[in-house]
C-alpha cells in the first residue's frame, strides 16, 4: 500500500488515502463522523449525508467498530476536529470486517480484566496505553544496546538449548533433544563468561530465559527477557558502573523520545533517576531495614532479605540503589569473594524501591576455587567441564550482571503486574496465546 | 580495573597499565619481547635483560602463552615494533596462568578442526578471524535494527515456549511445562502477525528459533537466530522493499565500520550488493534453471527448486535476488494467493547465489480462507483458535518475512560452514558447550 498516508501526516490541501481501524462512529443526524485510527493517531472523517452519495455514506457509517477501512479524500482544516483536520471522503473501502461483539473495548473506555486482555492482545494493543508500553519497551531495548556499545560491548547470542543448567537441575524445563535430555537455559551466565574470556572481552545479550519456578506473583514470569553484561578486566565496581549507565540511558531515552506514550500511561511526572545510585553494603542494609521497624523479626547477618525488608529499605532510600558486600554464603558459587575477607562476596544487587532488578558481581576466574564451588553447591564439576576447562587457558578477571527487562519496564512505568510488560506472558497457567 | 589502557590507545610519552593475553614471547638473547594482546590489538613489551631487574625479566618471560598479565610501564616510539610503539615494563603482574598445552593455537598459525574450535570457543575467539566474525555479527544486528526503526517498525519479543507450532507438530522440540506438553517455537510467525494486527502495525524481532529437523549439512542449525518482520497495510512488494533495505543496511554498516575485521577475514573485496535486487518470477526461475543445463531432469511447473537448481540460478543471476509468484500449492497456507490468479502465491524467497536467505509473503488475513488453509494442511483449526480468533476483530492486510541471521552472516563473509557464524551451535550431535 504505497500510497497510504499516516493519519498524523495528513496535511490540509492534500488528497490522501488513510487506512486503519474504525475507532468510533458518531452519528449526529445530518452529519456523522467516522474516527479512523492508525499507529500514528486518529483522524476524523466527515460524512454530510445530504450532500454525499448514499452508497458512500452507507459504506462509511454501516461498518462495525474495529473493522479496517481505507478512506480516500481531501484533507481540510477543521478547528472543531480533535486533530484540527478532517477528511472529506470520496471513497471508502472496507478491507476487513470486525464482528460487532468485541471481547474488549479498544477505546479504553471500558476496563477489562488482565486475563481477557492477554487472551486478546491484538485488540488490547489497539488501546493507547497498551501500544504505549510496547513502544517504550522497544525504545528501552534500543537505548540499552546503544549504552552497551558505548561501553565497548559486543552483542552476542548464546544457546537456549543446553545440556546443563547454570545452577543445577532444579527449576529447569526439560526438553527432548533428538532422544537426549536437555534443558531450556535459565541464564546465559556460563556462556557469556566463556566469551568474556575470548578476545571480545565485553559482551552483552538481550534474550529469553526460562525458569520452571512455581511462583505465582505479579512479578515473576516463567519465560522472561534478560539483559546481560559480562566484561573481562572488570571488577564488581566497573560492572555496577556499566549497570547504572545502562539503566539511566533507558530512562533518558524514554524521557526524550516517548512523551506521547508516557502521556497515554498517565505518567506526567516521569523522572530519570539521580546518579550515582547509592551503594549500600548488606550490613548497612539490614541495619536500616531493622531501624524502619517494618519487620516483625529483626534481621541478622546471613539472612537473605525478605520482600518486606526490600520494600522497607526501598522506601527509606527512595530511588535506585545497589546492595553490595553480601555474605559469601548466600551468593552463587561463581561469584568471587573479597580478597581481604572471604566471608564477603563481591556480589551485588541493584534495586528499584519496589523490587530487585539486577544481580551481578565479579566472577571466580580461578579454576580450582571454581571447581570447589561446584562441589560445595552439590553440583558435579564433570557436568560443567565444557565451562571449567576454559579456565585453564588464561581466564581473565571478569564481572557482569543480569537485569530483568520486564522488571525494568514494570518499575519504570509503574505497572501493577509484570505481565503487562510482556506481549504473551508465560506462567504456570498461561501457555497460550 | 579503572586504570587499564587499551593497547590500541597506548600513546608514546605516557605511563600506562595494559592488560591482556600473552600472545607470543620472542627471545632474541640479550633482548626479548612479550607480545601482549587485548580486544583492541597487540603491543610489544620489551625486556632488555641486562638492564632490567632479574625478577621482572623472569616474571615477564617465564609466563606461558595465553596467560593473562597486566604490564605497567612507559610507552615509547619504536619504528621497528609492529605497531610503532612498545612498552618498557616497570612491573608485570600475572593475573591468570594458562596451561602450557593448548587445544588450539590462538595466533592462528596452526589450523584446527572446526569441532576442536567449537569445543574451545574461548580460545578460538582469541584468533583475529574468530573475533572478527562476531564483531561483524554484532554490527549487523545493530544495522538491521536501525533499518527497521527507519521503516517505522517496533521491536518485539514473542514467546519461545508455545502450545502449538506454527506449522504443526513435526520438527518441534517437545518440552515438559508444569506437567503439560509444550514446544519450543519454530518461528515467531503467528505471534508477529497477531501484533501486526494491533496498533503497533509494523514489528520486528531478532530472536532464537528451534527446529528439530534431522538435517546434517553445513547450512542447517537446530537452534538459529531469526530476523523477522511483519507489517500491517503491507503487501508482498512492500515486504520485499523492507527486506532489501535491511539486508543492504547490514552490508553498508559492515563496509563502513568493520574494515579491520574484513581484513582479518581476508575479504578485501567486500561489496555492498547492488539494488534493486532483481525480482524473478518462479516461472522465469525454472526456465532459467532449465536453460543452464545443470540439472539432469528439467523442472516443471509445481516443482520445488532443488539445491542444485538454486545454485545454477544463483550463478546465472550473480547477486541477491527475489523469486516471486510461486505456485500456491508449495507455499504455506498462511500466505495469500494473488487476487487475480489463485494458483499463484504472493510468497517470495530472497536468495543469495549460494542459498535461500529469506522467506516471506503477504499473509491471508481473511479468517474463513485461513481456517480452510489449516484444514487443507491437515491441522486442526481449534488448536490455533488463539490465533484465528483475532482475525474476527479487524485484521488488516499484512505481509512479512523471516531472514536467517546465520545465513546472512555466512554468505556475507563467505564462510564454509554455518556453525562458524554461531557462538555455540546446536545440531544433532552438538549440545555442549
Amino acid at each position: 500500500m504505497d500510497d497510504r498516508t499516516y493519519t498524523a501526516e495528513a496535511t490540509p490541501g492534500e488528497t490522501v488515502t488513510v487506512a486503519g481501524w474504525v475507532h468510533e462512529i458518531r452519528d449526529l443526524g445530518g452529519i456523522a463522523f467516522l474516527i479512523l485510527r492508525d499507529t500514528t493517531g486518529r483522524i476524523q472523517v466527515k460524512f454530510e449525508k445530504d450532500e454525499m452519495d448514499d452508497e458512500l455514506v452507507e459504506m462509511g457509517l454501516g461498518v462495525s467498530r474495529e473493522s479496517v477501512v481505507a478512506v480516500t479524500g481531501d484533507v481540510k482544516e477543521e478547528p472543531r476536529a480533535p486533530t484540527d483536520v478532517e477528511v472529506v471522503p470520496e471513497s471508502v473501502e472496507v478491507l476487513s470486517r470486525a464482528d460487532t461483539e468485541l471481547p474488549l473495548d479498544p477505546t479504553g473506555k471500558v476496563d477489562a480484566e488482565l486475563s481477557t486482555r492477554l487472551d486478546n492482545r491484538t485488540l488490547d494493543l489497539r488501546r493507547e496505553a497498551g501500544q504505549a508500553i510496547f513502544s517504550i519497551r522497544s525504545e528501552v531495548q534500543a537505548a540499552v544496546r546503544e549504552a552497551f556499545r558505548e561501553a565497548d560491548a559486543t552483542e552476542i547470542n548464546t544457546p537456549k538449548i543446553v545440556a546443563t543448567g547454570t545452577e543445577g537441575g532444579t527449576e529447569l524445563f526439560p526438553i527432548t533433544y533428538f532422544g537426549r535430555e536437555a534443558f531450556m537455559n535459565q541464564s546465559p551466565q556460563l556462556f557469556k563468561q566463556l566469551i568474556a574470556g575470548s578476545n571480545l572481552e565485553r559482551v552483552f545479550e538481550i534474550g529469553p530465559i526460562f525458569r520452571a519456578e512455581e511462583h505465582n506473583t505479579p512479578r515473576h514470569l516463567n519465560e522472561a527477557t534478560s539483559i546481560d553484561f559480562e566484561g573481562a578486566f572488570c571488577d564488581h565496581n566497573d560492572a555496577m558502573d556499566v549497570c547504572e549507565s545502562v539503566v539511566v540511558a533507558a530512562y533518558e531515552a524514554v524521557a526524550e523520545n516517548c512523551a506521547e506514550e508516557l502521556d497515554a500511561l498517565g505518567l506526567d511526572e516521569f523522572e530519570v533517576p539521580d546518579t550515582p545510585f547509592p551503594r549500600i553494603s548488606y550490613e548497612e542494609a539490614i541495619e536500616r531495614i531493622n531501624a524502619t521497624g517494618e519487620l516483625d523479626e529483626q534481621l541478622v547477618w546471613g539472612d537473605d532479605l525478605p520482600t518486606e525488608g526490600e520494600k522497607a529499605l526501598g522506601n527509606d532510600v527512595g530511588g535506585h540503589y545497589f546492595i553490595t558486600d553480601w555474605p559469601a554464603e548466600i551468593k552463587p558459587f561463581y561469584i568471587m569473594d573479597h580478597d581481604d575477607d572471604e566471608t564477603l562476596s563481591t556480589g551485588f544487587d541493584m534495586m528499584h524501591p519496589r523490587m530487585e532488578l539486577v544481580s551481578g558481581g565479579q566472577r571466580e576466574h580461578r579454576r580450582e576455587e571454581l571447581i570447589a564451588g561446584f562441589e560445595a553447591q552439590g553440583l558435579d564439576p564433570e557436568a560443567f567441564e565444557y565451562y571449567t576447562k576454559m579456565f585453564k587457558y588464561g581466564m581473565p578477571p571478569h564481572a557482569g550482571w543480569g537485569l530483568g527487562a520486564e522488571r525494568l519496564i514494570m518499575t519504570m512505568l509503574d505497572l501493577d503486574n509484570i505481565r503487562e510488560a510482556v506481549l504473551f506472558p508465560r506462567d504456570r497457567q498461561r501457555l497460550s496465546p
